[in-house]
């Protein structure tokens, strides 16, 4: 007998905290980490970690000094260990928790994901890459190789993104961290500068400092604490080939996606994710990426992305939400902490704490989060029953 | 009840490899980790990793790709993250793979630490932090901070260190793939030059390339491989205040060490660990870090080091040898690396397969890592009985 996927109902998250997401250049990572570990802190009622917390678990991918960033903040000195999968970090941190708690070695345990690129002392995206045939390319320039294809492919383009963007700028003016509060139209997104063929401003992250944290405990435990527990009905990672050297990539899809889904749902029970699931966050570093995660997280059906973007599946209202928060396009984009964001807005909805942007009766929930060349998919399904 | 340390005797290694430590000019990252990881197959009779093996954890100090590096030298497909605590970055590798398992996540894992410092560009201690006082230090600058108040409070001196150097470069040329394979005397440690006293060259470990493998699995399905298996009965962290910092750091001790070994005897119910434990790879990366480890560890009382060093305690043939295979010292430290090279060590030795450096009817072995001012400690306990 195969212990495979034996996490199911196994941990409970019991608080969440999030500071907010900004060029907060009066503030050090320090103070970002404090900010949403206090939150979760107050939000599980604990109020002496040293005693109530066994284990840190943390993620960064800008930290100048790794694990000691969230020791010294914290004055916490737990065994704390650093988790890194590229943007997809932030998930990877909870699953780390997941497994400590489950393994039996803690009972409760803090994960937390930071980031401050803003410190870097650049702007834009500063990071370069070596994109296909070795030519540098930015995270913009190789995300956007997909975009052509696709649109060749399924009669898509560049309004159908724009629609994303419009849906998840909506979303974020009704989340009071988020980075960018405001609205704006197809037109503003078309006639935006271009930053990468198809991509304009408007399709891109909003790359932020920020940090998210939450409270991991073991399920039989979690009724102490005062807040409705929120289990963890899956946590699944999952890599794949890096599609810039891999010959049989398509562009049409991001295999890891494929992959981490399919073992998410395995673990979770599922099998009709757009039907059983009421509300998801994915990883939107462009909209390209949110488009395609439609797809790959097997919602709808290979090609059928316009047709529900246009009907408005995924906005406030439809079918699925997802992006509640505004996501990382307006939300923001610390690197770390992304991953954890998401688990932190899937817990307010799943408690029907998530003020303007609730989706009324959220019983089980999804985040979706990626990193590398995309290489790396990390997803969580949290769920209330 | 607690769950707390309900980690022991739930999973086992099955598998080892280690490639040569050395400047591995003519190789990159990847063919150490192909090194490691095919002898680990091997050596757990695995034929078809894409089959055999559900998900991967590696660590690396100085890798350029992060994870990518491990799945595109492997073609190897699978959950795969990354783990990070300084130089102690190798044993939380390990020990995320035992989580991983003991949750129920995954029946058969790699971990893998791997390091090409060499690919710097530069050579020796290039890594400049910040001193007590904010003064700039090389590690060797601020680990020897613990010597002074040492040798004075307990009336040591560099012959004492000059011995453990003596016994690691001695241990070391035993090792087929160690690095430095010279015996040296404690005339030749005392007259090197100095590099921040009282560390001379010998008192320095020798960085290298180099990669360290184990396979992990469920402890009920370890008798289905061919080797002996080795059980975990204990993987600890634990992290402490910055001694730079923090104004109860008397310089005479770790306190990552204490409180780490502190958890770990608990995990694996020991109370007497110089008599229990029958050979122990403990953190040399200066002589004086293993002098100190031996007193944090509980090996010994506090201050007794000096008399245990000249009666041969730790000696290969005496009452607890330490460091079997030369250590960092002599055996090289390309950090990621090192502390999964330790319990590679360890089951060499537990299953009698360590060769000339035997020691002869080890039941039960202990493995220490250090790192980051040091702020963290982790620790393995493996035992084949």
């Amino acid at each position: 007998m195969s212990a495979k996927h034996g996490i199911r109902d196994k941990t409970a998250i019991v608080g969440a905290g999030c500071s907010t997401f900004a060029e907060h250049w009066e503030k050090g990572a320090e103070h970002l980490i404090v900010e949403a570990v206090f939150e979760a802190y107050a939000d599980a009622g604990i109020e002496d970690p040293a005693r109530q917390i066994d284990a840190v678990f943390c993620g960064s991918l800008y930290s100048a000094m790794g694990p000691v960033d969230v020791s010294e903040a914290l004055k916490l000195y737990k065994p704390l260990a650093s988790v890194y999968n590229y943007c997809a970090t932030g998930t990877e941190v909870v699953r780390s928790a997941c497994m400590a708690i489950a393994a039996g070695l803690y009972d409760t345990v803090l994960a937390v994901g930071y980031d401050k690129p803003k410190d870097r002392g650049v702007s834009g995206p500063s990071v370069t890459y070596r994109g296909v045939r070795d030519l540098p390319a930015t995270p913009a320039g190789w995300f956007s190789l997909a975009a052509a294809p696709y649109f060749a492919k399924y009669d898509a383009g560049r309004e159908d993104l724009a629609r994303i963007a419009v849906k998840n700028h909506h979303n974020g003016t009704l989340a009071p961290k988020s980075f960018l509060k405001k609205e704006i139209t197809v037109e503003d997104a078309l006639s935006a500068r271009m930053i990468a063929w198809p991509f304009g401003l408007y399709d891109c992250a909003a790359q932020t400092d920020g940090a998210a944290a939450v409270i991991v405990t073991r399920a039989d435990l979690a009724r102490n604490y005062p807040g409705q527990p929120v289990y963890v009905k899956a946590i699944s990672s999952h890599c794949a080939p890096n599609p810039h050297t891999d010959p049989d990539h398509d562009f049409l899809r991001w295999k890891a996606t494929e992959l981490a889904a399919a073992d998410a749902y395995r673990m979770a029970g599922l099998d009709d994710p757009l039907r059983q699931i009421d509300v998801a966050q994915v990883h939107d570093c462009f909209t390209m990426t949110e488009l395609l995660s439609y797809e790959d997280l097997g919602f709808i059906p290979k090609g059928a992305a316009k047709e529900h973007i246009a009907s408005g599946t995924f906005a406030l209202g439809g079918e699925l939400p997802i992006n509640t928060d505004g996501g990382l396009k307006s939300f923001g984009h610390p690197t770390g902490a992304t991953g954890v964001r998401m688990i932190v807005e899937n817990v307010l909805q799943l408690r029907g704490q998530a003020g303007a942007r609730q989706v009324p009766g959220a019983k089980l929930a999804l985040s979706h989060n990626i990193g590398g060349y995309p290489t790396g998919c990390a997803i969580s399904i949290l769920g209330v029953e």
